[in-house]
């Protein structure tokens, strides 16, 4: 069964690997140590801290800076026919200098293009942007969609943002006008309402608060309906969730839709037409109760395969979907849904689009 | 069937009601104005405002200070067993100078007793306190929990509490001590991540995102653990989220358990076991529905309906829970969850507890 990776996180191996691609004074500035990268609000406490205790680079760190690796222990070791690099690298998490954090972002999106996209047609790229500059992420997001590889748009979710909010939306003109998908990630800064806890425990509960939120303010105020071609993705927050939140978005439009004309089909409907979510960290759940799951939510359309590599609580799509489920249910999750909503066919050589690149 | 109203809002027609109740300086502050009582921060569109359009009490307003109102139009209207009163004042939520905010709990409690509780032995009483002041709402809940018709402590869900903070341990002692429960009730000030949203849609959508950190702290941090007779009521947060938050607490707890070795039992077995949640506002779900939801939370024992009377999105018991749900199921739900939880017989002039009160 062909498998399609929704969330594999490429890094570089040091901040300072950007300065090539940063302008002065940023470039300076990093290498001056101005700004010395950032750093996890909290300690993973693993044995490979926040990574497989098999991830080693070539230099000896724990990065996954090093594409060889990757290949070996991903796409070759489970013959992945894509993988969708998401990155870990998110500046608009940081509070930074605007006009550097934006810098920052393109420096990235440089670097993942010469160093990742270009080694590999079966990487799928996003585009990193600071969405706290929406203009100027529109900006990149015009510069990157040209590549023939970058596929989707990539909104970090960090402690102060709920994309809905109108300020947002030249982030989604952007990616409608150049038929790019959106996608949803957290960051080190996602937190639910009362901060992040007090234990990694906590913390890791609590990431999905942070998603549901975004499919909330998406759909209510208006984002779906405005841009009927957006479709969105929920990468590593959680899927279980998905009929209470669609059920309670209903119930609500249903008593309330006086106050959001603009919601022209149930929120239920918006969901499963144009939401996905990524299945990575999947819940010890059996296989009745991912078919309960699955119909409650209406649909098998919604659930994308993803191993979250090189992190500690990996997911291996040998194990994550049980067998149990029907055949036609786990092609679906393993490589359908996402190849449909990335627009991708089973042989990444043979596309028109990654001809032009090669 | 027998019918236990879960979560009911009695009220006063002005702050100043509570004014016979507090000591001076207090008093005085009501009475000169210098604290004009509190404004939700938020706009209700419903045509009866936030309540029933068919709520007005004697003096024409729409607050329900009026316990025969709520006797004709609950009670008698439906052949209750029981009521919860659960307010609607939270001075947990006002930020308020801690002795003001702690006094004004007291005298809530106080005026309740006299205008509430004692009109009717079908009420059950529960404790408001200022939760900010954990020592203080500690002996406020050892003054109160003689009170007869006194069965649970209200703690307030507001902006910036996750309540398995160790700060707000002695509140738990103090329930635990005086064998009382423990429900959790949104406030006005309640929000997800990311604030309350832009419309009441989008507001009233997150209201369950300010209860799942709730439990989520409470197992996290060894709450269910050190007090293993306390009890845990959710109120009114939605309920359709338990599959998902206690798979998602099993994973994180049989993946990172070294951290939290406090937590002696799998999270799912702790909410099966002590956790129980309110139906209202019920989702518009089929029975078929309902039955795959109560499966998958692997137990019928921990949903117990409510009115919210008298808010606009009142449930009625004769149609909020299906009947096509086996009777068993739905008796549970309606009565016997919460008769068990509360402690009550289904003939309140029996219970000897009230005895002693009459």
């Amino acid at each position: 069964m062909k498998v399609l990776d929704a969330d594999v996180h490429e890094s570089f191996a040091s901040i300072k690997d950007l300065a090539p691609y940063l302008p002065e004074p940023y470039r300076g500035w990093i290498a001056g140590g101005a700004w010395r990268g950032f750093s996890q609000p909290f300690a993973y406490t693993s044995p490979g801290l926040g990574n497989r205790a098999d991830v080693r680079s070539n230099d000896g760190s724990a990065s996954v800076s090093d594409y060889g690796l990757m290949r070996d222990q991903l796409l070759d070791a489970y013959d992945l026919s894509h993988a969708v690099l998401t990155g870990y690298f998110y500046p608009t998490g940081l509070k930074l200098q605007y006009g550097f954090a934006t810098a920052l972002a393109a420096a990235y999106n440089d670097y993942v293009a010469e160093h990742w996209l270009a080694k590999d047609p079966r990487f799928i790229g996003s585009v990193q942007v600071n969405a706290r500059d929406p203009e100027a992420a529109a900006r990149e997001i015009d510069r990157m969609a040209a590549h023939p590889q970058v596929r989707q748009v990539l909104l970090p979710v960090v402690d102060d943002i709920a994309y809905g909010h109108p300020v947002y939306r030249p982030i989604f003109e952007a990616a409608d006008r150049n038929r790019l998908m959106v996608a949803f990630h957290h960051t080190t800064f996602a937190q639910g309402p009362y901060g992040m806890g007090l234990h990694y425990m906590e913390r890791h509960a609590l990431l999905p608060l942070a998603m549901m939120p975004q499919v909330i303010s998406l759909i209510a105020n208006g984002v779906f309906d405005a841009y009927p071609n957006l479709r969105f993705m929920i990468l590593e927050g959680g899927f279980s969730w998905l009929p209470h939140v669609m059920w309670r978005l209903d119930r609500e439009y249903r008593q309330g839709r006086v106050e959001v004309p603009w919601i022209k089909k149930l929120p239920s409907q918006h969901c499963r037409e144009r939401l996905r979510l990524s299945t990575q960290p999947t819940e010890d759940i059996s296989g009745d109760q991912w078919m309960k799951l699955i119909d409650l939510m209406g649909t098998d359309d919604v659930l994308v395969f993803s191993t979250d590599y090189p992190h500690f609580d990996f997911d291996d799509p040998n194990a994550a979907i049980p067998r149990v489920l029907p055949e036609s249910t786990r092609e679906k999750i393993l490589w359908k849904n996402a190849a449909e909503f990335y627009g991708v066919s089973d042989d990444p050589r043979s596309e028109r689009s990654l001809e032009a690149a090669e």
